[in-house]
């Protein structure tokens, strides 16, 4: 048996732009490493026992203080549920909020493992039209009114796939007409922190007072996925609900040991400048290719994103999921579009991410997919 | 806010008999710190990283190996899928083999957590006869044809909240019977490992081609709880399902982190003589209170378990909830039996628990207690 060790096995002649991972070069070892020689000299053991259902106190203060550095309003400690990361902050949240068969919207396209989750607790989903600004509000209320969803899941920031950054006109608006149909408002927000231009509108978390709003937040994506962290941001009811569940009040706490080494990380101040130095990274790799999509493929529309890990790409008469193979010929991989959509649509588009690659493979990735449309469109 | 750093608070003057986790002097930090430098000597960043779904393949085929030598027959790494604990992968199972409403089957007594986990499911929960030997099979069939119900939970070896080990000929007639009826069992055997005496039957991992079988492990018992690490056992079939769920599918392997960790610890064998110590801490202290309890409780009947953390203990003619109270006035505590029954029965039992306190403290904990009991029938 060829044991298996990671998420996606990506070859080495191939490039697969699909990959929505960070690469091996930006996965922080040393950081881990020296919160952990940090962690284990404290004398303490609390990390090694059942831990606190709504997660360590001492790790929720310094998360809170670091949160409220870069969310624009104040986050409090009491107010954070430490999660084992989005997904299953997001799976914990329809285990007890919703029932087999209700109704969830989403956003079209959305982030296609989401729908799966939703599919796995027997949920209908119905999804909800976007532009250029992320969700449209326009008709939502009447939506709403006929349907009576459940939950409305969303990625405001960076979306993925789209890239796309809810305004915050539109986020007040949205807060306001979730309270009226008292729909729960789940705000995916991994990517918040990964802007590469100017700072993105007020967290959801401003809105949770009244239990209307859940935020997600998780380390996977701006320290490493497998640490299995996140956290959610709720008003305290909701908390409550969750730190009462079954799966908290037998196992304790969702991750005591990786609390206790990333509140290392805090105390220790290393989280900031990896983020900077993250934040250069990205911002250099998306500048580049899309200089190069914007020489390679011509006829695509797209936006470069100012933040996230995904770009959304547009090729108007390409059917990108038959295009696949052909662009797979040629050792370039990509996630098209349907993957994205809950009703099959959205197949002239493809997303790419570039969290994984360094520049140079980027730019020689962006060479063969142009190459491979050439070829499909001769 | 006074920060909580343990899932259970206990005071210091106050004993706790109630509690189920392991004391503060087992948690066994330096083995957790020589396994960390290990792994961070080996160069390589997977465990960082979004994991394989079905766990990490060079910890599967460790930790199988390790299994191998204390389960009684080969336990194969493909068997094996990586959880991030026993109540996770409970709640895995609801989320993916049940549906809202449906009929799950419990042992009478049964870990009244697994209750509020499948309560959490929306699932109805019908408790079966147990007696000294475990579940009781006779009349079992026509139970389970009039019931219909998803799934089977039970604790098969050295139970909580009873301590009691299902015989081998009743493991067999009931994977027959589980078969016949296609009920999925789920077998919780945490405690497995944790044998003071002879070693138990053969695990239900032995029965689990079909299908029909799903078994679970912990590291939290014998290592960590704070981990948040074990595993299922089952058929491919069913392995492969939960490997293709959403959760797993969005976020990768369960706890790659902690996986990278325990590997070391068992590539270093340093498992083995934990276990052993805490093998000889348990039954010198499991011992000590039985002689204790048949001192100061001469009335109770109990059995000085095997095996596990809990003793279980009957007062006839108490109601022991109604004494709770005037036990915690002599700062002891323990769980009555009505937390263990889903059907508000059990009323004259109750719980303790040896596997926080030393030694001296277990026996003034038992004097407490006689001394509570005495005044409360005086």
């Amino acid at each position: 048996m060829p044991p298996q060790t990671a998420q996606v096995d990506v070859r080495d002649a191939f490039i697969d732009l699909g990959v929505g991972q960070p690469g091996r070069s930006l996965l922080p070892v040393p950081i881990i490493r020296q919160a952990a020689d940090h962690r284990f000299a404290q004398g303490a053991s609390g990390y090694l026992q059942y831990g606190a259902e709504q997660g360590d106190g001492y790790f929720r203060e310094v998360l809170a203080a670091f949160l409220t550095g870069s969310h624009g309003f104040e986050v409090r400690p009491d107010r954070l549920f430490v999660s084992g990361g989005a997904s299953q902050a997001l799976d914990l949240i329809c285990t007890l909020f919703t029932e087999s068969g209700a109704v969830v919207c989403v956003e079209e396209p959305c982030y296609f493992l989401a729908l799966k989750i939703l599919a796995d607790h027997r949920l209908r989903v119905v999804s909800l039209p976007t532009d250029q600004d992320g969700l449209i509000l326009d008709g939502l209320e009447d939506r709403l009114a006929a349907l009576r969803p459940a939950m409305l899941y969303l990625i405001p920031t960076f979306q993925n796939p789209t890239g796309v950054t809810l305004p915050r006109e539109r986020r007040e608006r949205l807060v306001e007409i979730c309270r009226r149909h008292q729909v729960l408002l789940v705000a995916d927000e991994v990517y918040h922190c990964l802007n590469y231009d100017a700072v993105p509108p007020t967290s959801f978390g401003a809105y949770v007072d009244g239990g209307y709003v859940l935020v997600l937040g998780s380390f996977s994506k701006i320290l490493a996925p497998g640490l299995r962290l996140g956290w959610v941001y709720a008003d305290p009811r909701m908390v409550d609900r969750m730190t009462r569940s079954g799966l908290l009040d037998s196992g304790g706490g969702l991750n005591p040991f990786a609390s206790g080494l990333v509140r290392s990380v805090l105390e220790l101040d290393l989280l900031r400048p990896h983020l900077a130095e993250l934040r250069g990274v990205f911002r250099q790799r998306i500048t580049a290719l899309g200089e190069a999509l914007r020489r390679d493929l011509p006829a695509s529309a797209f936006t470069v994103p100012s933040g996230g890990y995904f770009l959304w790409l547009r090729l108007p008469g390409v059917d990108t999921a038959a295009a696949l193979p052909h662009a797979n010929a040629l050792q370039v991989g990509f996630k098209p579009g349907t993957w994205f959509s809950s009703q099959a649509g959205l197949t002239d588009c493809l997303r790419l991410s570039f969290a994984f690659y360094d520049t140079p493979t980027l730019l020689e990735g962006s060479r063969r997919l142009g190459q491979a449309m050439a070829r499909l469109a001769s």
